[in-house]
């Protein structure tokens, strides 16, 4: 580590690089006159910087996301979460940004432009919006792109005036501060959360179309937290205590009552994110997550824990949140999510330039624990191979499944397949329908798992489709 | 999942909140006049926002960091990767910020000050920052914050003009852009990168005072990307290859001979961390992943990698990254981060309030596979007690460990100790010294991986000492 401002390079080094250099600037005007390849559309801006007064970026989301602050032609501003810089002819050649420039905390580069799509709900406080699968790689969310479900919006809170107070059947309701919950023993672990709402605009005709807008609901972090059961031998229960009302300190004081049981196997008091503070749409400074159950469940902003005997019937769980069945019934604490999966590329609104070999990939995932296996199939489900797992399969957690595919050109109906460690198989939406019905006001709502079917037509365009 | 703009909460909930509310008020003007804990100082801004019209940040680094865009007293801005927004007297009773506020893609809250402290070098493109790992959670790093070390700045480089050509002692040379590496598939996995001067201050005498200035050159990420081995199919090796150059397109060109064996079994060339592109800090858009080794070898801005027969002796495996012995010799190609671990909390510059529960916890890692086991003693290592984990152990990742402290109010040593899979057990300076000697320009610079310890005073207060 050399403490001098001189860059000295080995002269034979250098020389290399020179003929290198020549090469790949050979090579790159050759390259720049090619006709783009129609498969990796999407992946980077359109509208490349030609020179440096000219440095335009399009919209990352093919379902159609606005950039707050998107350049109009000509200016020179970075999509959000990234600065802009300017572009040197070779990078070789000028000394690049200082340590430090960036304040000590680090952005995204300015060529990355893909954003969460915000679905056109009437207002934008009470809304939703979608993490942007087919841009996603691996199995963890960024945090910027986590998906986003608010009833009155994304508080403000500061975290050394916040409390959480459990209360009610216990032996000494107690109050404890963030800084309280941070001298406990901490765990972490990687789980998903899915808005049970995924997909609902798809039970009666496929809707939207990109995997963003069918199935964006869905995100994965690290979580770090006290486990409730740790507070619980803290404050002491009451034998008669089975139920616990979680509550946000959010304009919608979004509440949600949820078996005592649960709490004591799993749940965590989260304050942490990817090795930091939770960010504040997914609850700063503190969150309950609930492995695998239903993410309304996940209360958010949470400022109180009250044990009871029974359940407190809010209205997130009586007039929302509840599944009407072919027979006219509601299911009520449906609770878990069941095991899915989709296809993230090829998928809807991309478009292969030709026959031959794709890497088929996607996400899995089961609220009841590991992802057993993934099939694939290319003719809407006659036929089924098992995919491989890019990453290692956690429990609650998405997978990255992937499958090699030689497209012959003609047209093909892909679908994929999630089977979880308790053996239960993902449906189709015909199988899902048969016993749930389509008698809600999209069809039915909530716990959309079905296999997902993306068509690809002769000339490549991949659409969704039911199939 | 409502599409109305309206918040209808049921009256009874609405009552039992207010009551809520009026005790949580009353509780908080009571704890504002109480004194702070001395323990959580530092985990949250010393001057607190008491108005809307004061809002003050102080520095969140007690290495000695300076905040770019800092406010003064008085000014409303936010700490680097924040936004500013005005906090509500009670957050419940007006409507959060809306979904989309953010462009789409979110930022931490205004209140995590934490940042990256940089190295006081001669001068800021061939420096590093170090990772601020007293405030870190879990054992992910955020990408914000992962520790930096650049030869020539950060270079900006747009993704679809950047190549890695791969050629030398090959069947066929190739060259292959982002988009083409997107294509093949990919790997994810979860590695930790550390740089082999990770407390090259430390040798002779305890110099930096916290746990970031002294440990905070190592960071942890899940990188995807495509294997080497899957190129190496692509392109056919000769039989006489042995090694691989490996060469960066920032402006210090960086090189490094890989021996091809390592190659072939874990790297990757990879494109993503922690679901999104590459950071432009981490080598946008292309790095070399070399699990275990030395940071130093996992070339950033990745553009060339050339198979030989033999190693290039390139300026940093020759004049630098060599490693000075006690009998004057050097060792060369010392690639492999032996085991390592560190307390974290409590550490260097925090002050505990008293005697009382303490949750020792740290992080340990080793570049040869799993953490097998971390001890912790409180007495200067005459006594060793097992520490448990609060993450999975995973390979070459760091693990995150606690250990419960009853402290008596005396002077007490702090020390961690990491056994590895293989049976390594990290040394003492002592046994470190004896082998590797101290004649070099700090005593020894890399490969520091002794037990680290924390001396803690009877008056609470924690200090960086040998012991």
């Amino acid at each position: 580590m050399e403490n001098t401002p001189t860059l000295v390079l080995n002269d034979n080094v250098r020389r290399l690089i020179d003929a290198i250099v020549i090469a790949e600037q050979r090579h790159l005007a050759e390259r720049r006159s090619e006709e783009a390849c129609a498969c990796t559309e999407g992946m980077f801006p359109r509208n490349l910087p030609t020179s440096r007064r000219s440095f335009v970026f399009a919209a990352g989301s093919t379902a159609g996301a606005v950039l707050a602050g998107a350049a109009s032609a000509g200016e020179q501003k970075a999509p959000p979460g990234a600065q802009f810089y300017e572009v040197p002819a070779d990078p070789t050649k000028e000394l690049g940004r200082p340590v430090g420039a960036d304040g000590g905390y680090g952005s995204r580069s300015q060529f990355e432009t893909e954003v969460r799509w915000r679905f056109p709900t009437a207002n934008e406080y009470t809304s939703w919006s979608m993490s942007p699968l087919d841009k996603i790689v691996g199995n963890l969310t960024p945090s910027g792109l986590h998906f986003e479900r608010h009833h009155g919006g994304i508080p403000t809170i500061d975290p050394s005036r916040h409390m959480v107070f459990v209360h009610g059947m216990v032996q000494e309701a107690k109050k404890f501060s963030i800084a309280d919950l941070k001298r406990f023993p901490s765990t972490t672990r990687k789980y998903f959360i899915e808005c049970s709402g995924n997909g609902l605009t798809e039970w009666v005709k496929p809707t939207l179309k990109s995997v963003q807008g069918t199935h964006g609901l869905i995100s994965t972090s690290e979580w770090t937290g006290v486990p409730f059961a740790t507070i619980a031998r803290e404050i002491g229960l009451k034998e008669s205590a089975a139920w616990v009302l979680a509550e946000g300190a959010d304009a919608a004081v979004m509440t949600r009552s949820i078996p005592l049981e649960k709490m004591l196997k799993d749940a965590i008091l989260a304050y942490g994110q990817n090795g930091e503070a939770i960010r504040p749409e997914q609850g700063y400074p503190l969150r309950l997550i609930l492995p695998g159950w239903e993410g309304n469940t996940h209360i958010k902003w949470l400022r109180r824990l009250e044990l009871s005997d029974k359940p407190f019937m809010t209205r997130e769980e009586t007039s929302k949140y509840t599944d009407l069945m072919a027979n006219g019934k509601a299911r009520q604490f449906t609770f878990e999510m069941e095991a899915k999966s989709v296809i993230t590329f090829p998928s809807g609104e991309m478009k292969l330039p030709g026959p031959g070999f794709y890497n088929i990939t996607g996400l899995a995932w089961s609220g009841r624990g590991r992802v057993q296996s993934v099939d694939v199939s290319t003719d809407a489900g006659k036929t089924w191979y098992p995919a491989r797992f890019d990453t290692v399969p956690e429990p609650i957690s998405t997978v990255r499944f992937s499958f090699p595919w030689l497209w012959d050109g003609k047209a093909a109906t892909l679908q994929s397949r999630c089977t979880d460690e308790t053996g239960y198989v993902q449906p189709t939406l015909a199988q899902l329908i048969a016993i749930r019905g389509a008698n809600g006001p999209f069809g039915s709502i909530y716990h959309l798992n079905a296999i997902q079917s993306w068509a690809v037509s002769a000339d490549g365009s991949v659409s969704n489709v039911h199939a």
